[in-house]
């Protein structure tokens, strides 16, 4: 017997009490890990999901993460997240979200790129090579995700060292890695709850350089960009990992996080 | 038409890899969330939930906690909380838990204790006066919770700080506070990934003293306590609130934590 499995996967999601902030808002790191939870259980139903691939010695490494969000999801609130594969090359593919209210609203979108690395090695594996390919057989172009692409940006080397952290137990995940969601959590931290009070996230991109470690000394650097509206606010956020052996850093990390007031 | 609703209450949750720690078991605090959401899932199907409370400008507080895990959801399993009314008093009722795996063997208990204020005059409020008492009728005694109580301890006067933390945006539940599950990973973050690798949290105890609000600085002083047996590990940890203005310090929360090597 042959099933059919659908390109769209669909997931249904309740903003819990606890994981909401001041305004009563999901928190957007919550949000984005059930936009994870989302993508494993798409490609766990498409056989390449995380937990399948680590039986190989493979894994899902996420490179570029980009989200608007119209309205966040309150405490209580049911939702919905939607996923599908908009296209995949040799060693990258994009996956893309749509974030939906019970009513069927879309409250946002959310764009991801991913390669897959062997875990031993840590080299890019072509993505044709799991399971004969059979990715390609849920590209769905047609779905449109209308929202910006991924920009380029430049980060500002003369700007002042905003806030010093340390990689903790519980910001490591299973590999021992910082978890891409903390990344999250550490940068909307610079800002002040009077702040988050006034401004929403209204879109986030992030950009996935390199692996950071438990006990990794990680260095902020914040910079604001003028905006032609009042109502809104652009920050450019790089992030270091300093190798105090070599007493340098390196850039692992970079996001530009735009506000609204609301 | 009159509907009985059972007593004990009982849900699923799936251990998401997204919370899994180094040792591909869930995180200590994304339990307590779960134990948390189990106690509000509970609680709201009894006419007693904390969203209904809200429009009686009443709420919901944790006084005590204690946990005993034997084993640790690991990554992608399903497990499910029971949760049941021990007793209830005018001021503090006694809520316990039970943590089961899919073939319904018990991974843990829990233990807590709550009152109820009154959100404008955070004074506590007679548990009998809302919905006529109606909790009473949820009171389970004969369901077993067979772990010890809650102790009472002294904290070290004489004990160094250990820690100095400042309550940030991703710290604060919706009311503002210091989130209750928050303390613990704030605690579990004393130790590096090496000790978490080797010992595991089976016991854990949190008195809940008083309020912290964002900006608070909070100092964590960590003892150590001799154990008889070599394989495990007893800490008592006590967190102050700084009042910078009065150049003192206040307990606002001390936690007794046992690990056993595994």
């Amino acid at each position: 017997m042959t099933t059919t499995i659908s390109k769209i996967g669909k997931y249904n999601f309740t903003a819990e009490a606890v994981h909401c902030d001041i305004k009563q808002n999901l928190f957007i790191s919550t949000l984005c890990h059930h936009i994870l939870r989302a993508a494993d259980l798409h490609s766990t139903e498409r056989n390449f999901g995380m937990n399948y691939l680590k039986t190989l010695n493979k894994t899902w490494v996420l490179s570029r993460f980009a989200l608007e969000i119209f309205q966040m999801p309150k405490a209580y609130d049911n939702f919905s997240i939607e996923t599908w594969v908009e296209n995949v090359m040799k060693n990258f593919t994009a996956r893309n979200f749509a974030i939906l209210n019970q009513a069927e609203q879309t409250l946002g979108f959310c764009r991801s790129i991913w390669s897959m690395i062997d875990t031993e090695t840590r080299h890019p594996i072509d993505l044709f090579s799991v399971h004969n390919g059979e990715i390609v057989n849920y590209i769905t172009p047609e779905k449109d995700c209308p929202i910006a692409g991924f920009s380029n940006w430049k980060t500002n080397s003369n700007t002042k060292c905003t806030k010093q952290i340390q990689i903790l137990y519980s910001d490591c995940d299973s590999n021992g890695h910082l978890n891409s969601v903390k990344y999250i959590d550490h940068v909307l931290d610079l800002w002040d709850l009077d702040f988050h009070k006034t401004f929403h996230v209204c879109r986030m991109e992030i950009a996935y350089q390199a692996e950071c470690y438990f006990g990794d000394t990680l260095l902020i650097y914040s910079t604001e960009i003028p905006t032609e509206n009042a109502n809104t606010k652009e920050f450019r956020i790089q992030i270091c990992k300093l190798l105090a052996s070599e007493n340098t850093e390196i850039e692992v990390s970079k996001l530009k996080v735009c506000f609204i007031k609301q």
